[in-house]
């Protein structure tokens, strides 16, 4: 489904993009759109800064170690995903890569991994997953970049959750995610995916006595954290998100 | 949401499972009960065929190069998937596997690689990816393993597609998944995921025109093959297929 191979490159930058902003490149930005992408200066790539849209940025000066691009028009406007979090349990890491890069092209606003009972990881690479989240973006042609918040843990989150967000679990010991999700319309909302062993009874008991969470199954098989984070997001996408 | 940790060791077997059959290990199944999981005789592990359920079985025999399980009590019957293929365009290794393995866990009858006008690769390795559904299977707690089969030209299998078989493929241009794909309704189903740079515009021509076909969208921003093949069936399952 990824265009990217006939399309502009996209590349995400932290300085403000606008009419007439010199954008300059850092080291990493210089290597890969002049020593890997081969672009000279006049070349054409589409930037984004998160909250500025898209924009037509033209390279206009391309060195080893730097270069800049000059905003030439406005592609895109800024498309805010819905207000989704999406609450994992860190696993392995390339499957936790793996739920970061889906949760980034699946439109989820926040990012929290989060430590439960049966959570094997005791620590993660903010920055490593921050960056690819930043990659899924400029891979899926959104304009928006979620952020990868610390390590935490779920009962400390869950002791102040805040009240006007609901939260969809997902129960393996249920069936008819659809009725439970559709019944419950809120603006903000979390999703949370269990880590491998699913949640502790304690865990199971909490969620479920909460007013602001919705229990959803994920059908008869048993997923991995991975599929069942894609699943549970295109549950809610497509029943109260902007699939629609 | 993996429970095989607390769970007992799942092994798939080509030889039918039944009340009293005695089931032969070969030197990799030998390996991994007894060399890398450490079982010894009269250890029991759950067993699957694909076509009678799940079995509770006993080791009788262990030895470095091969061993024995006795069937003792069946402790799932078979649970067919629904009638759904999966067609899609081969990626890069990693991914390719990702797609066979979240095939089988979402419960696919049938995982079909096909060769389209933008697919990059021209073979697959057949074995491999099946073995890959198998260790889904085993994973996910399913007692049905979906065939792989060999690598195939959209336009030969479109050719002569099935009139009875509707096929639900992903239309970056279009919004209303849900609707789209509620209205039709069928026993037999194909979900088709195009390759990295979409679909050409004879094939997408020619998709709009399959009176079985049905477009769906699967959200405004563009989504990786491995991730919109899981987006795609859990659609299709929470719509038409066995998470009602």
């Amino acid at each position: 489904m990824n265009t990217r191979n006939t399309a502009k490159i996209r590349l995400y930058v932290e300085h403000p993009v606008g009419q007439g902003q010199t954008i300059l490149l850092d080291r990493d930005q210089a290597h890969y759109l002049f020593g890997v992408m081969r672009l000279t200066v006049g070349a054409e790539i589409l930037v984004f800064d998160g909250q500025n849209g898209e924009w037509l940025a033209e390279v206009v000066e391309a060195g080893k170690r730097g270069g800049a691009l000059e905003c030439k028009a406005q592609t895109k406007p800024l498309q805010l995903p819905p207000d989704l979090w999406l609450l994992f349990a860190p696993i392995k890491k390339a499957r936790t890569d793996f739920i970061v890069e889906k949760a980034a092209e699946m439109g989820a606003a926040r990012i929290c991994p989060v430590q439960t009972d049966f959570t094997n990881s005791e620590r993660i690479r903010r920055d490593r997953l921050q960056a690819h989240a930043v990659e899924a973006a400029e891979q899926c042609g959104g304009t928006y970049v979620p952020e990868v918040a610390e390590l935490a843990k779920l009962d400390r989150i869950l002791a102040d959750w805040p009240e006007d967000r609901q939260l969809m679990f997902c129960d393996e010991s249920l069936v008819g995610a659809r009725a439970a999700l559709s019944a419950e319309k809120a603006d903000k909302w979390a999703i949370l995916i269990g880590p491998e062993g699913g949640f502790s009874e304690a865990e199971r008991k909490r969620l479920h006595a909460m007013p602001q969470a919705t229990a959803v199954s994920l059908g008869p098989r048993i997923l991995r954290a991975d599929t069942a984070a894609v699943a549970a997001m295109t549950l809610w996408q497509s029943t109260l998100g902007d699939w629609g």
